[in-house]
């Protein structure tokens, strides 16, 4: 079990401490109780445990127990954090974090927590998930604070079910941080509504590359709907797959399409075009992670040079 | 034009005071720019413009314009909000917030800012999404900083689309800061990934009510995906009319569902149960907004006992 002075940060002056105070500062006044209350709330009450075991032993102080904390890194700006994301990666003493996880979110990592990046590019070395798995499991193992730091958030395409299942076999305890979803922050970067009344009513979250299981071609004939948003989590390499896929189950070839590289970086590229563009024009331009939206309610965003060229290219 | 004062917080000592320092220090810490880069960003840097009229314009130093920026408020826990959306909220003059807001989020708001509620409930006065508009640009067009506050995230179910298009035809730069969804915030809460490997491949969001607009019943025969996850907004009342129209469409009536009353509030309760449940058992219980989670992918996170007396009813 580990002494409560291990729950410190080791670093004098670090990132953590000078972050500590602003922060301690922050939750003093954002969170006062009401008069009468509890008192100010905790960012374990907030950082919610998962399942109702863990819920029921949680809350009881002085009970340490080994915790990993699964956290949404949201879409790629640091300020698209959540309040509860910084002060879990602050309380970190080891992150275990993907590729997609920006450099501005991993500064604020403190300095002696140590890092491991499991992701597949950028010179991590590749992990299998059950090896991440069982590198969690490893670090949980040692009684420190664990931070699984994931792009956006974890229950979207990020393999957390196996990840949180492998963890609560072994005894330990998973809480999760939400944050915002890739899709959402392209929509507000771009400034387009995903719904809309009686345009769209419903919004899909699907990948187009083969990663998830066992399940083969998407069913187009289901994605295809004519009011309905879709939001294609990497989608570049597989552009005109899905194109291809959803004309042919019968939605318009001139649908529109805003593609966004990079979506809430500084390096972040918009790219309009249809579904027939997609499928005539040849790859996406850009190499790097990328969102497709596609959908009659993404006509609301395009601007009006953009939809004349396609329209007289249709 | 407002004058730069007027950008101020005019309660001394009030709470945008005192969180400001604090905000400003995390800002310091948080956002250090790397050496040789153009110094700290500034919040207006982050919370981008809409388009690219206004990205063109909107970095210019010293040109006052006419904003207002849509913030989403989160799934309702104060926690969640991310921190750009902290500091929109202490940066405004105005805000107009929805019903679905909650208390401990309001309490940000800065003393000396005025506050009008547009929602339907909670004593709030009802207004028309036609009025809504009207009343944001009005108090656009005073000059003063607005935040339009909306639950969840502004682009899912938000009418924010009617609202940018109605503010942007009458010059006014409109900005959006996402926020988490109320569907990913309790999927969080309750620990269960919502897409799964070999399970479950997509995600989709709908609302069940009619309200939002023309479109009809909702296409069941789409939605009732073997291989997906449904997530239904306020859910509670259409629960019964959902669960028909899917299992009709070919769901599996034993498909879980996990019903998530007040999600992320200190009030938040769930209940489990099945598309079989949802017809024959009766109104689901509570009367707060209600999310269901619908799809195999929701079997990793049902207790043992509830999947039990769920076999045995089967």
């Amino acid at each position: 079990m580990p002494s409560a002075a291990m729950w410190r940060n080791p670093a004098p002056a670090s990132l953590g401490d000078r972050l500590g105070g602003a922060l301690d500062r922050l939750r003093e006044i954002l969170f006062r109780a009401p008069a009468g209350a509890a008192g100010v709330r905790s960012i374990e009450a907030t950082i919610r445990p998962v399942g109702r075991e863990a819920a029921a032993t949680g809350d009881r102080p002085g009970r340490a127990r080994n915790r990993v904390t699964l956290v949404g890194a949201g879409p790629g700006d640091p300020e698209l954090l959540t309040v509860a994301a910084v002060r879990a990666i602050q309380a970190a003493e080891v992150v275990l974090y993907d590729h997609l996880v920006g450099p501005g979110i991993l500064d604020l990592i403190p300095a002696g927590a140590e890092r491991v990046c499991v992701g597949k590019r950028s010179g991590c070395h590749s992990h299998s998930q059950e090896s991440i798995n069982s590198l969690l499991e490893r670090h949980a193992a040692t009684g420190r604070r664990i931070v699984r730091l994931k792009g956006g958030d974890p229950m979207v395409f990020g393999r957390a079910g196996e990840e949180i299942d492998h963890l609560r076999a072994r005894g330990h305890e998973v809480t999760v941080v939400p944050g915002v979803t890739a899709a959402l922050g392209c929509a507000a970067s771009a400034g387009i509504s995903l719904t809309r009344r009686g345009v769209s009513r419903s919004l899909t979250f699907v990948t187009a590359h083969g990663r998830e299981g066992d399940l083969g071609e998407p069913d187009w004939a289901r994605l295809a709907s004519p009011t309905g948003t879709l939001a294609v989590y990497m989608g570049r390499e597989q552009a005109r797959r899905v194109a291809t896929g959803l004309t042919g189950a019968g939605l318009s070839p001139g649908t529109p399409v805003l593609a966004i590289e990079n979506g809430c970086r500084p390096d972040e590229r918009r790219h309009w075009t249809t579904l027939r563009g997609l499928i005539e024009d040849g790859p996406l331009p850009g190499s790097g992670p990328t969102m497709l939206l596609i959908g009659a309610a993404l006509a609301q965003g395009m601007p009006e040079e953009v939809a004349a060229i396609l329209e007289a290219t249709a």
